[in-house]
């Protein structure tokens, strides 16, 4: 048998095909096409399975279920999409729709949870029944792992570590309140503090690095930075570890996952994010001095989304 | 059947008989004895449980199962008290002595865990499968709930609400690090808050009404001043609520339960608390245009702990 996987995104629509050992046997993509009715987007996805399933040598018959995951919430219960702004889906009964096109068992979950599970089910916490996953990118995402199941609450609007307040009264978010998690922690939190610090520090390698650009300074701009010793990058490399460690402590604090796996762009920097982490955030845990999770980066990478999808059940 | 419920406090230990309406139909205390070896407190607990249940009408042959609610985190699975400072236990076979005195089921978790639970079985979030309990006091404890049962971690160290980082940087906390939520949303953060405000401004009913003594301002002492319009009282009161709606906001954003319920001392202040927490916290809601946890007051006081340990399973 296989499970498909379908993983929605603003520009594209990703496809899989998945083996019962977590493996893209065969993937295709179709182009997001918000333009047209929701019916036809659902009739494309459901054409472009077909045809990727035969690509990969099935048949419908062999399909077990087909998984989306979607930059929104959702109802696992209902396949209700509640509101995916991208896609301008706004209570959109998925499954009752898309079964008039493909008659299979039709899960349907945020994406960050899809690829929680997906890590926790195939990727670097297979194995366990709880973990949080935390995506540090533009913004931080995050996906709650719990009994084997995903956690999106009540409402379908957990999840958001990005928008706990972090610092009161703190930098104005996206969201339009202040203080957000990601305000401190995610790529631009982190970008942002380097752009102040190189304002008073020409000299810094941060904007030589750049052609004095501000603007054209990134994650990988600091980290390259920091490691290769320039002081201004080092000090806001630690300010930055030091704000995940204390995000991960309240991870800990209040939801103990069995571990927790760091996935996103910034995850890219490996060892030189993942080691300062791992010794700095127990300092922030009330019982520091009991077992704690460790910290994993996420292996996946975007496969996660497809993978996830096909496993939601 | 009867079930029975143990809550375990630093100056008593309370024992009561539950019925199978979630009724303490007979309940005893006796003083806590932290100078006798942990083998005889048991058998002492063995012994009230005995003598009470005979005083309900009943056998040990009637009790289902006992429960033990702990001021300290224990494993539910392995019936171990990991740690219990107030107890002076660390690493302690709870289960396996207990059964020595009294052979039934015996499970054991931490004492907010416990109250959470009650209110979710017999208490104002009965019905409901998911929910957090905040108890606002000296200090913030929580309780999780989720698909109705405890989630107390991995390694039995979250629920600890108080101790996530909610103003990076921020005052200091009693657990070493600084800018803990419950230094912002206990009674000893509101009377912080009052003391800090009246020093400039002694023609405050706060500190009239204490005899000009900052000691004896309590939480209740703003409660009232604010209630009967002092200025000084509202200004230190809306920002309490906000401080408190962020930190529920967050709750909502991370976790989303069915229901969140709000208990201890400070929750006496009733309405004058709900009404404006009830109104303000949508705004640190993400998705705050979707359906969202009602809050509500806990029920069952101080038999929380009896009846939640009896519940336990």
């Amino acid at each position: 048998m296989i499970r498909i996987g379908v993983d929605v995104g603003g520009t594209g629509i990703q496809i899989g095909v998945v083996n019962n050992k977590f493996k893209i046997i065969r993937e295709s993509s179709i182009p997001t096409r918000t333009d047209l009715p929701f019916e036809d987007q659902l009739r494309q996805i459901a054409a472009c399975i077909d045809s990727t399933v035969r690509e990969a040598g099935f048949s419908l018959n062999d399909i077990e279920s087909v998984g989306i995951g979607i930059p929104g919430i959702a109802s696992a219960k209902t396949g209700e999409i509640i509101k995916c702004t991208n896609m301008g889906w706004y209570h959109m009964p998925f499954r009752d729709v898309f079964i008039r096109y493909l008659n299979k068992p039709v899960h349907i979950d945020n994406d960050a949870n899809v690829a929680a599970l997906a890590e926790s089910v195939a990727g670097v916490s297979a194995g366990t029944s709880s973990s949080v996953f935390i995506t540090i990118g533009t913004g931080i995402g995050s996906g709650i792992i719990i009994n084997g199941r995903i956690w999106s609450g009540a409402h379908h609007i957990g999840g958001e570590l990005g928008h706990v307040i972090f610092d009161l009264g703190g930098v104005p978010c996206t969201c339009g309140n202040s203080g957000c998690l990601e305000r401190y922690c995610s790529a631009t939190a982190l970008i942002r503090m380097a752009r102040e610090a190189v304002s008073d520090c020409p000299d810094s390698m941060i904007i030589q690095s750049v052609n004095m650009d501000p603007d054209k300074i990134e994650a990988k701009t600091v980290f390259d930075a920091a490691r290769a010793g320039d002081p201004l990058a080092e000090t806001v490399y630690q300010q930055y570890i030091d704000n995940l460690a204390q995000a991960i402590g309240s991870v800990v604090n209040l939801l103990d996952p069995e571990v927790i796996v760091l996935g996103g762009g910034v995850s890219k920097a490996g060892s030189f994010l993942l080691d300062p982490l791992t010794r700095e955030y127990p300092k922030y845990v009330l019982f520091n001095d009991q077992p704690l999770p460790p910290l994993k980066l996420a292996v996946l990478g975007s496969d996660a989304g497809i993978i996830g999808a096909a496993m939601l059940s």
